[in-house]
């Protein structure tokens, strides 16, 4: 088979590879583990595989459109849709970290701070019987203890020390850490919450249940796939899948330990207690535990329940800390959707409750203390920018909210030029454009002459007429900061409409298990990045929530986050996590009988006359 | 400092150092980690150092009386005698395994076949809820199982496999193994015996309970140092030292459990259980902790309790085992004393009952069922031949008893030409000559003029009178192996009375504990190899062990290593260890008042005329 030369630059990397001819490039780079995001799977769809090639290449029809016409100027091309028949020079381009903004907690409630750990100071001994028997003589209500080969050679040296000796326990007489001194008043945790976009740590005293920072990152598993599905994909198909991703996100968290004890002056290695909440998809990945079943219906885990390990064995720079990651309800609906529960207390709420968590992966939860019912959905990266043309994070310069007067009007956050529109702003942007008639219930874009009189000579300019679908101009190319266009094209409104589709579908299908209709819901909760910062009016108006009173609805910040930071203060919360998860109802959608009616029903905008003021 | 170039071969190792002057050549040797013996710590007592030097160098007084005309012709030296101060070539031998034979178990008894792990098949599964849940679903009794990382990341693929798998459980419902297809049918334990000079393990089958082979090695921690204390300086001074010892008595483990793989034809993956039984310095060794605390007053252990762990911690190659290593009753009084408890069961005994395992270690324990009491005592390896000018080992060439009738006479094992004396020959030698009157009650071998009128011409004709001490000759040089006589020199009279004073001094001391004399007790139990060989009626004469009636002495082999086969057959039996381990009472010999008293009364040999026929 003929060979090419493939030549790949990336900041300070280069490598050269001889590949056969027809082999797609997205491929040869990701094998070669050259980080380049693909956040659809290589599809052709989302565009964030843009590499800059060297060589004149013609694009082909997705390239054409996907790419803007700068980005083609300057030799951009998608991996993805790039099968190698002649050698190349290659740019990848340096992934931009972006700070993310970390979420308030808008929940917050009593518990039992009872932390999971305990320490206990032995001072300098004199064994009489054994080392071990000294040491059981400080802990008369432990039965037994359980020490590691590695601990157990290092307490006849400890035991000796002028200083004494601290101990940490759990609570069934496991020794998690073995230490010279007296390190009593050092005692720290990290709660994490993994979600499929970004991962967020809370670092605690747990002498105190103080907070003491937090700190969030991107999941720069997103590279590999913005979804859970794209992912599972990924670890399944390639080389050390698995691993990779697992790896990555291992990375994602260290980066997060380093900020948190640099921002507070802990020492990482006082850090004794972690707990994690994620998705199943999460879960499995940073275990590295194949999710190859999640990916294929019935869609189930390795793993439901609790797990716990040292964090040395997954290699977090938490070298003495016991890893607590909560159980999952099961499916794709995990523990992070237990820490909701937790947050929120749904679980001793008489009257009907709805929680949606809202992110890449959307969680719902449904019921009172007599029954809950949860499910997931996968709304796809719609929410977060991701798929969308002119799409980004809600991070400064982004559209964050628009409304329509007689021409339309838009806050940027951080108040500069805008970039792009982020998740609330294209909810409140496609929620007017419905509302003013410029989009139909079908969620098509309509043409100048097709719009009711109502709409403006401002705002019909915005629409260009074409026939692949119209587009919609938000910001004219002399106002943005890159000095092109920033549109909504049809297509962003159908992958807008798939994402509120399957979140709705989801509740949907909670409603008909309990067999309620949206008015008997006395509660909703909003959790997730997107749920904190959406106006819920006009999440309500393209029909992603049901149509509940506002003053029923709620966001509740990073719910998921604070349901893990419940489990690290408090062992009887830990416990009633675990509970929770072998109690609650889950299903998976797609297993659902009539699933894919609701979906599609779901798919257009609601009709209701009641939102055409 | 002055340095000089010593040239070090072994075999196939050559080795160049630059040394500065003043070094000691066994320091440099043992330093490079190049196996050498040096049974007594380097003292110059055992001569187990010796290398060739091919530079002529004079000998030392020490070295003089060790050497024989021999070796140095040949050029042999004690390494531990040299402080090097010219450049040297250094040839250090090979050493030669030797085949040890494996003592037969006299002792054994009824128990309750009751392995401690089991194998459960479980078949293809289609998981509903997770994969774990299915396997729980097969395990009706288990309310918790617990797997490690490594096992969980196995599950999703195993559990799939049309084979199905097999999980091997502990009784806590701790995941041992978890395999391909059912293997139910194969499930393999090994007891291991770790003495201080030879290490024992029998291969067993656990569905049948069968004893399918047994293999022993010396242990090559002998090398480091003879007895239990020279190992334990050799752990706390050497740099690595408790690592070296460690990696060592591994090696030879792994070295039985390949013998035994090989012969049975058993898979060495298909052994998933191991008890191990030793006295407290091997355990602490096996498990790499410091025995510091064990060489020093007052002799405290790290750890007395039981201990368990995955083999691969240790790198014993069972790569699926679970390790239990049996509990210490305390001090020096090790495991193998449990075993040989368990295996003789005194602790039901109604009457008074004492068990003397003599070895390199020796342990005695006394008492009934209402109360028993132990101790250790540092015997050193006189009995296993060590330390002794012609002694040797109980094997091929070794003289394993003798008698007097006008002349000597004795028997060789193998019935070769003799190469030197075991450890009964020598108890059966010295009791002879007593009772011929040669040696008196103090030790000393007489002149021959003041020998007993009974001694006949033959007889005296052996001893040598020496100003250092006179000798008495076992075997002509014409008759031996080796050309050279084979004689008993007055030093090793006076290690066989440190070695058998030492032990009689435990007995003492048990019984002053229990305010008993010697007439009431009612069965003595003789363990381990020499306790097995040994002339009871001479073992009594030199004053080893009480005069107890004959019929009241019973041989019971190695009841140690029975301990730890019971263990491996039934948890009953293995709970019983531990029980034990935590009630009966052990003294350390040197903490007890009176000791050096009744040590010094028990060098001499008994007077008692009755001896005298």
């Amino acid at each position: 088979m003929a060979t090419r030369t493939i030549f790949i630059e990336k900041g300070e990397t280069r490598i050269t590879r001889y590949v056969e001819t027809g082999t797609r490039l997205l491929d040869l780079i990701q094998n070669e583990e050259i980080p380049l995001p693909a956040t659809c799977g290589g599809t052709g769809r989302c565009g964030t595989c843009k590499v800059k090639i060297k060589e004149s290449l013609p694009w082909n029809r997705t390239e054409e459109q996907v790419l803007t016409s700068g980005e083609k100027r300057e030799g951009y091309h998608l991996a993805c849709q790039i099968l190698i028949d002649k050698g190349l020079h290659i740019e990848v381009p340096q992934l931009q970290e972006e700070k993310l903004q970390v979420m308030e907690n808008s929940v917050e409630r009593d518990f039992d701070f009872l932390p999971f750990l305990r320490k206990i100071y032995i001072p300098m001994q004199n064994p009489e019987v054994s080392d071990l028997h000294s040491i059981y003589d400080y802990l008369s209500d432990v039965e037994k203890l359980e020490f590691t080969l590695e601990q157990l050679r290092q307490v006849p040296v400890l035991i000796r020390e002028k200083e004494g000796l601290t101990l940490t326990l759990d609570p069934n007489g496991k020794v998690i850490h073995l230490e010279r001194g007296d390190t009593t008043d050092q005692l720290f945790g990290i709660a994490f919450d993994i979600g499929s976009t970004s991962v967020v740590g809370y670092l605690l005293d747990l002498n105190s249940g103080k907070e003491l920072g937090v700190a969030s990152r991107l999941n720069r598993q997103a590279q590999y796939g913005a979804d859970v599905l794209s992912r599972i994909s990924y670890a399944i198909e390639k080389k050390n899948g698995v691993k990779v991703l697992q790896k990555t996100v291992i990375e994602v968290m260290n980066e997060i330990i380093s900020e948190l004890t640099e921002k507070s002056e802990i020492d990482a290695k006082n850090i004794l207690d972690c707990t994690i909440v994620g998705n199943s998809t999460m879960q499995h990945l940073l275990l590295g535990i194949s999710p190859k079943s999640l990916g294929q219906a019935p869609h189930i885990p390795v793993i439901q329940q609790e797990f716990m390990l040292f964090a040395r064995e997954l290699d977090l720079n938490i070298p003495n800390a016991l890893v607590r990651v909560l159980p999952n309800l099961g499916g794709f609906v995990g523990s992070d959707t237990v820490g909701v529960i937790l947050a929120t207390k749904m679980y001793e709420q008489e009257q009907l409750t709805l929680a949606v968590d809202i992110g890449t992966n959307g969680e719902m939860v449904l019921g009172t203390k007599d029954r809950l019912v949860a499910c997931s959905s996968p709304a796809g990266p719609a929410f977060e920018g991701g798929q969308i043309r002119h799409g980004m994070r809600a991070i400064e310069g982004a559209i964050g909210n628009v409304w329509i007067e007689t021409d339309l009007k838009y806050e940027v956050i951080g108040n500069t030029k805008p970039k792009g529109i982020c998740g609330s702003g294209l909810v409140d942007l496609v929620a007017e454009l419905l509302r003013i008639g410029i989009i139909d219930p079908s969620g098509r874009i309509k043409n100048k002459q097709e719009v009711p009189p109502i709409v403006s000579f401002f705002l019909k300019k915005r629409i260009i007429e074409k026939e692949t679908g119209n587009e919609f101009i938000i910001v004219e190319p002399e106002k943005s900061a890159t000095g092109e266009a920033i549109t909504l094209t049809q297509q962003d409104i159908r992958e807008l409409q798939l994402a509120k589709g399957a979140i709705y579908t989801g509740i949907q299908l909670l409603m008909n298990q309990l067999g309620i209709a949206p008015e008997q819901i006395n509660q909703l909760y909003l959790a997730g990045g997107f749920g904190s910062y959406i106006d819920s009016y006009n999440a309500k108006r393209i029909g992603l929530i049901p149509q509940i009173d506002e003053n029923k609805i709620k966001t509740v910040g990073n719910a998921a986050g604070y349901g893990a930071k419940l489990a690290l203060l408090s062992k009887v919360e830990w416990q009633k996590g675990i509970q929770l998860a072998s109690e609650i109802e889950h299903y998976n959608l797609s297993e659902v009988n009539g699933y894919e009616r609701v979906f599609v029903e779901s798919l257009d905008f609601p009709k209701t006359e009641r939102w055409l003021k």
